[in-house]
């Protein structure tokens, strides 16, 4: 059985990252904002061709209203793309600190590359959705560039320049915007971001182990649990042992991997007339099928027998996972076979137990990769995780995390003639470590303060008053034991 | 005198962010690398029109050398792009790591905006050099876009669609990679990244000097001092004031501060006759260029009398500074204008005391900002901060960090039946939150695994051989005291 509801299926590019938009942890503040005088704020499409800002105190043109310059900016970011606001921003810093935290774990390396790549990188002749659904366009220059729809190609460009010049294996991750572009839109997104996780140089199945338990250190570490989440696991080489039986050309073999990932989307018949294409026969199709419906070692082996590499590498790699402890996050499930051409071996995918949502992460073995960019072969595996689904997974168990912006003190002259004192006690503070809000407002009551204090779940109030101040103290107000004391600037920094 | 050899006068976007090359921290390893057979790295442009990626067991086609599929791709990033390699990614990382701790101590909230915005938001008609270099295109779907060449206007848009629904002063921080593109390219770079912390909703200068003092704790969290770097403050009111006084349209004065600004780089006769097509006559250029000259706020009001408001706010920015104790880094310097259309009143800009390099940061107060897109006037200010004039300035210095990448423990096993436990074992120190590197290739002498301790600055080498682990023991090594003991694997983990 196929993951869920997985409408998608691009290997390290997880189509449904791109899709669901981030939920959003705003709560509805206690305290009501002061009203701006400065917006009336309506959504329009036009824009006012600017002159640029003239500046304040000039005259106003006779006629325009004073401070309103035209009609109003389409205020949306562009179609499929999203703003990170402060509290949006909050919960995607959150995210890439855990991706951050447990590749560190893992001994990996980050790493990065340019958001623009050579179109080139990603044309492969496969039909993989991901090349169909490429951001491309012609730069100035007129070369064919793309806004990276994957990180891998990236990555295995990377290793090729750099060459002799690094020891293997090569461990790293990346955590990047990844885009794509469909003519036909849906109301999805274009821009998602992925954690990769990748390992050069190394053969063996305990590279597949290794990227396997971080990615279960990941959830764990989020409070995911085994009956929360699954890891279907399967081989390439399964699929190829089924060709090979049939005399399929070896040239078809990315082709049918990325045709058959389509099984649970596309009609049966498109599926066998896409086959065909691929230089399958009609009396291979039910072998394939067969092949994929396979839930056991013993019935795998009963197919395709243990020469094609493919059941020993598995049984190897689930030994393996006994070893780290995640054996119960593991499914083999000879149905994955991700819709990227460049897998060979195994092959992997992360998917919600209630089959609600589509795949969580995937990822695979791509020995062959190097090669097809002109390189010389290289064992390499790795994984993509979107930004997306895993929230709505988080959303869904209700696992997120409730992220506040906090504030150790906030610091504030009662009158005009201590704001520069009270910079002076503001950059002491800061220079110990201490988050603080300074308030540079002015006219703003104590009612506001105290509300102010609130919404920022500050801990202290450092009020200067004259009175105070020219005895040399100021007022500390400890907000969560709600006591109040005189203290010198020495005594509050000390005391901080 | 204008900032050093400041080539570009962008504010926000510091043309020299997106010059200079990033630094490589990179040492020479003691560490011989193995050599991996699969790489024979040669540079080229072609690349192989793919068919994808066959499995490896599957039969080659004859003539084509085992594991090699033709001719390399390109393996540099694009045109005036970059990779980041560990080394390189690790120094950007404690870089943002900075201005992101640093923002923090000023209570901001990172933010971030899409990388594709709509070309409108840039397309402003003051000559700036920003939107003459746009990295724009036409999307899939006619819509005329372009790479982000800076954060304010989305910031702006975003501030504007949120409206009422959030409690003023705003203070946000972003960290967001920016884009040009020349035709006439000089090697320049297309990319970089840069820091903004913008205040929106305060109008006093308190704001300004807000931003100051964050800046300076950068500068100074890096090491830099006053004899380092300085920060040249003016106030765009001054200009205003000297154009009042010579009756020049209310419209001109943002493409005229364009002008101004790039009075260093451009013929005189140049300089004069932009502008005579921005309405300003010749007899006034003297007057501007008198202005521009100035020095001390006695000699600035003398000239243009206090009424502009431009000497009071600067006398309080600077007064306030002297709270902060960030005075030593600040002076007065009519000549700095910036060049982005929309600032209103203060600008500034970091630039090195030496004056090799280009200007560090730079901004100011843009009250109008919003209003040109429709919306009602706001007060605002807010820097950019490239990513690569600091760290020309760190290397300058010899304050660029060696940032190591730090493995806590080496797990290995010395026989291939023990990679299942040493699994476990790498997985119970990991859950202890100790990054550990696990062997994984195999067939590795203990020369090499030392070697690679060495490599990794590793604390400690944990070797699974079977004649201890059949007593349930392993060998703990401690690489720092030269020390070695058999343990238990719960003794391990509780001496961690």
């Amino acid at each position: 059985m196929r993951g869920g509801n997985l409408s998608g299926s691009e290997g390290h590019l997880l189509e449904s990252g791109l899709v669901v938009p981030v939920c959003r942890t705003r709560k509805p503040s206690s305290f009501s904002p002061p009203k701006p005088k400065f917006f009336t704020v309506r959504r329009s499409l036009a824009i006012r061709a600017m002159s640029g800002s003239p500046a304040v105190s000039l005259k106003e043109k006779e006629g325009t209203p004073k401070g309103s310059m035209g009609s109003l900016i389409s205020t949306d970011p562009p179609k499929g793309t999203r703003d990170f606001p402060p509290e949006d921003m909050r919960l995607r810093t959150w995210l890439f600190n855990n991706f951050r935290e447990v590749s560190r774990l893992f001994s990996f390396e980050e790493v990065d590359f340019p958001l623009v790549e050579s179109e080139e990188l990603y044309t492969r002749k496969a039909g993989e959705e991901i090349v169909g659904q490429l951001y491309n366009f012609e730069d100035k220059g007129g070369r064919k560039v793309a806004l990276r729809p994957e990180l891998t190609p990236s990555l295995a460009r990377l290793v090729l320049q750099k060459g002799r010049a690094q020891s293997y294996p090569l461990k790293w991750f990346a955590i990047g915007q990844c885009w794509r572009y469909e003519r036909m839109t849906r109301g999805r997104r274009r821009e998602h971001y992925q954690w990769n996780m990748d390992i050069i140089g190394v053969p063996g199945v305990e590279a597949e182990a290794e990227l396997l338990s971080a990615i279960v250190t990941f959830f764990t570490k989020l409070g995911i649990t085994s009956n929360d989440v699954g890891i279907k696991v399967s081989n390439r080489k399964v699929l190829q042992a089924v060709l090979e039986k049939f005399n399929i050309p070896v040239d078809s073999f990315p082709a049918v991997c990325v045709i058959v990932d389509k099984l649970e989307k596309l009609p049966r018949e498109e599926i066998e007339g896409e086959l065909d294409k691929a230089g399958v026969p009609s009396n291979a199709v039910e072998g394939i099928l067969k092949a994929l419906s396979l839930k056991s070692f013993d019935d795998l082996e009963a197919l395709i027998g243990a020469q094609s590499g493919a059941v020993a590498e598995l049984k190897q790699l689930f030994a393996l996972a006994e070893g780290y402890g995640i054996q119960d996050w593991l499914h083999f499930d000879a149905s994955v076979v991700r819709g990227l051409a460049y897998y060979t071996g195994t092959v992997f995918e992360g998917f919600d137990k209630d089959k609600k949502l589509r795949a969580i992460c995937g990822g695979g073995r791509y020995d062959r990769l190097l090669s097809t960019y002109g390189g010389q072969d290289t064992p390499a595996c790795g994984f993509g995780f979107g930004d997306a689904v895993i929230v709505e997974l988080l959303k869904e168990k209700k696992l997120l995390p409730v992220l506040p912006h906090v504030v150790d003190d906030v610091v504030m002259a009662l009158e005009d003639s201590l704001r520069v004192p009270a910079a002076g006690v503001a950059a002491r503070l800061r220079s110990k470590g201490r988050v603080v809000e300074l308030v540079i407002e002015k006219g703003k009551k104590m009612k506001w303060v105290f509300k102010h204090c609130d919404t920022l779940k500050a801990k202290r109030l450092v009020l200067l008053g004259s009175t105070e101040w020219d005895q040399g103290k100021v007022n500390v107000k400890d907000l969560d034991a709600r006591e109040q004391t005189l203290k010198t600037v020495d005594e509050l920094i000390e005391s901080t």
